[in-house]
C-alpha cells in the first residue's frame, strides 16, 4: 500500500520530464539508414518503459542550477544517458550474463529477438547514445562525452558488471558490495547529474554538490533495489522477484539485513538531500526525489 | 610470393603509424579504477595485433592535409578508430554471432576469457573509443565522437553486422553484397579517413576528396578481404582460410567470380588513388596504399 503510494508520488515527481524524455528518445533514437528490423529492435528496447529515472535526472538537474526549459543540449544528454542504460540492461540480460527473461514486463530482447540481435541492438543503442552528444553544435558536448564514457567504461559500469559476475576480483563483505554497486550503478546515476549540471552552467561549488547528491542517490537507489526485491511483488518491479536470494546472490540486505541496509539507504539519502539543500530552492525537486525514494524503502 | 612481397610493402608503408598507434593504444586504452582482470581482457584484444589500417589511415590522412606529427586529436581519434574495430572483432566472434576460435593468429575473447567476459570486453572498448575523444580538450571532439559514432552504429556498421547475419532484410545479389559491406565495413574506414582530414583542418573540397577515397578504399577493402579468404595461407590471414565457401556466405566472390571480383577491386582503387591524387603531393602516403591494396589481391 505505502510502496504503491510512494512508487506514484515518484512517478508525479519524474512524468513531467519522463513525458518530455520519451519524445527526445523517439526524435533521437533511430538514424536514417538503419535497417528497419534493427530500428524495430532498438525501438522495443527503448521506448515506453522504465520511470526514465536517470533522463529526468539529467533534466531536473540542469533546471536546478538554471538550465529551465532544458537546452538541447540537456536533452540529448538525457536521451545519452537514457540509452546507455538500456543497452546495459540487454546485454546484462543476455543468457551468459544474468540470463534474465522479463523485463519492464516484457520479454527480454534475446528472448524476443535472439542473441545475435540483442548483442547487436546493445551496440547499436551504446553508439548512439554517444552519437546523440556528438551531433551536438555545443561546444561542451565533448566534455559530456568524457563523462558518460567515464561513467559507463570499464572504470564505471562496464567494470562494475564484470565484477559483479565475479569475472574479477573484489573485497570481500560490504567494501566488495560498495565496489561493485559504485561501478555498477551509482556511477551512472551520479554522472546524470553531473552531465545536467553542465549542462546548466554549474561552477564549481555546484558541480561539487551535484556529484556529492548523485553519488549518495545512486547508492541508496542500488540498496533500495535489493530491499525491493525482497519485499514488493512482481508487477511492481516489472520483473522477478526474489532472484537475489533464489540465485544466492550477495547484496547488502544478505550481508546486512533488511533493517540496516534499510538504515543504510537512509542514511545516505539523508545525504543526497543535504547535498540537494545546498543548491537552493531552485533543487527543490532533487530534495524531493531522495525524500521518495528513502520512503520507497518503507 | 607476390602476395608475401606485397603484404611486406604493405606492413612497410604502415609500420611508421602502426608503432605509434601501439604507443597511443598502451597510454589511453585503461583508465584508472579499472578492475585488473577486466584491464587484462581489454590489452588482450587490442595490443600487439593486426596492421592497424584504420588508426594508420587517420594520422596519414591528417599528415596529407597538413597535421604533421598529427595533433593530440589525431592520435585519439586514431585510437578511438582502432578500439571501435577491436570491440566489433570481439563480438562478432561470438558464439552466437560468427562463432570463430582465432583471431589475430590468438583464441578469440570468449574461447579465452568466456561469453560474458568477452561481451563485457567488447562494450568496454566500445565505451572508451568515445572516451578518449571526450577527454580532450579539443573542440573539435565533439564532431569526431559524431562522424564515429554515425559509422560504427546502427546506420553504419553494427546495421551491416546485422544485415551480414540476416537479421535484416536485404537487396538481392550484388547489390545487397554493397548494402551490406558498404556499412560493415568500408564505412568506419571512411570514417578513420574523414576524422584524420578534420584533425589536420581540411576545407570543404579537400574533405570531399578525402571522403571519395575513404568510400572507395572502404570498399576495396572488403573485396580483397574476401579474395584473399579464396586465395591466402593461414598464416598470411591469421585466421581461417576459405571459411566463406565452407559456410556457404555469399561474397562478391561467389557473386561474380574471382575474375571480375578482382576487376571491381582494381576499379574501386583506381578510384581510390584519384582521389588522393585530387589532395597533392602531401597525400603520396594515401595514394600508395591505395595502389598496394590492389596489388594485394592479385
Amino acid at each position: 500500500m505505502t510502496e504503491t503510494l510512494n512508487t506514484d508520488s515518484m512517478t508525479d515527481l519524474l512524468s513531467p520530464h519522463a513525458a518530455g524524455v520519451e519524445q527526445y528518445l523517439r526524435q533521437w533514437l533511430v538514424e536514417d539508414q538503419t535497417p528497419p528490423a534493427l530500428a524495430e529492435a532498438m525501438r522495443y528496447c527503448v521506448l515506453d518503459g522504465g520511470k526514465r529515472l536517470r533522463p529526468a535526472l539529467v533534466l531536473m538537474t540542469a533546471e536546478a542550477i538554471g538550465d529551465k526549459p532544458p537546452c538541447e543540449l540537456a536533452r540529448r544528454a538525457s536521451v545519452a544517458v537514457e540509452l546507455i542504460h538500456c543497452y546495459s540492461l540487454v546485454h546484462d540480460d543476455l543468457p551468459s550474463m544474468d540470463n534474465d527473461e522479463m523485463r519492464r514486463g516484457k520479454p527480454t530482447a534475446h528472448v524476443k529477438f535472439g542473441q545475435a540481435m540483442a548483442i547487436l541492438v546493445g551496440d547499436a543503442l551504446l553508439t548512439r547514445a554517444f552519437g546523440v552528444l556528438g551531433e551536438s553544435d555545443d561546444p561542451r558536448a565533448g566534455r559530456l562525452v568524457g563523462e558518460l564514457a567515464a561513467a559507463a567504461g570499464a572504470a564505471g559500469m562496464v567494470g562494475g558488471q564484470a565484477a559483479d559476475m565475479h569475472l574479477c576480483d573484489v573485497p570481500d563483505g560490504v567494501e566488495g558490495l560498495d565496489y561493485i554497486h559504485s561501478r555498477k550503478t551509482a556511477r551512472l546515476i551520479s554522472a546524470a547529474a553531473t552531465m545536467g549540471a553542465i549542462c546548466g552552467g554549474a561552477n564549481s561549488s555546484q558541480l561539487r554538490a551535484v556529484d556529492n547528491y548523485g553519488q549518495s542517490l545512486g547508492m541508496a537507489f542500488q540498496l533500495i533495489d535489493d530491499l525491493l526485491d525482497v519485499n514488493a511483488p512482481a508487477e511492481v518491479l516489472g520483473k522477478t522477484p526474489g532472484k537475489d536470494q533464489a540465485t544466492g546472490k550477495r547484496t547488502h540486505v544478505s550481508e546486512l539485513g533488511v533493517l540496516r541496509a534499510t538504515e543504510l539507504a537512509d542514511e545516505l539519502t539523508r545525504k543526497a538531500v543535504a547535498a540537494a539543500a545546498e543548491l537552493g530552492e531552485s533543487a527543490n525537486a532533487l530534495r524531493r526525489l531522495g525524500e521518495l525514494l528513502t520512503d520507497r524503502s518503507h
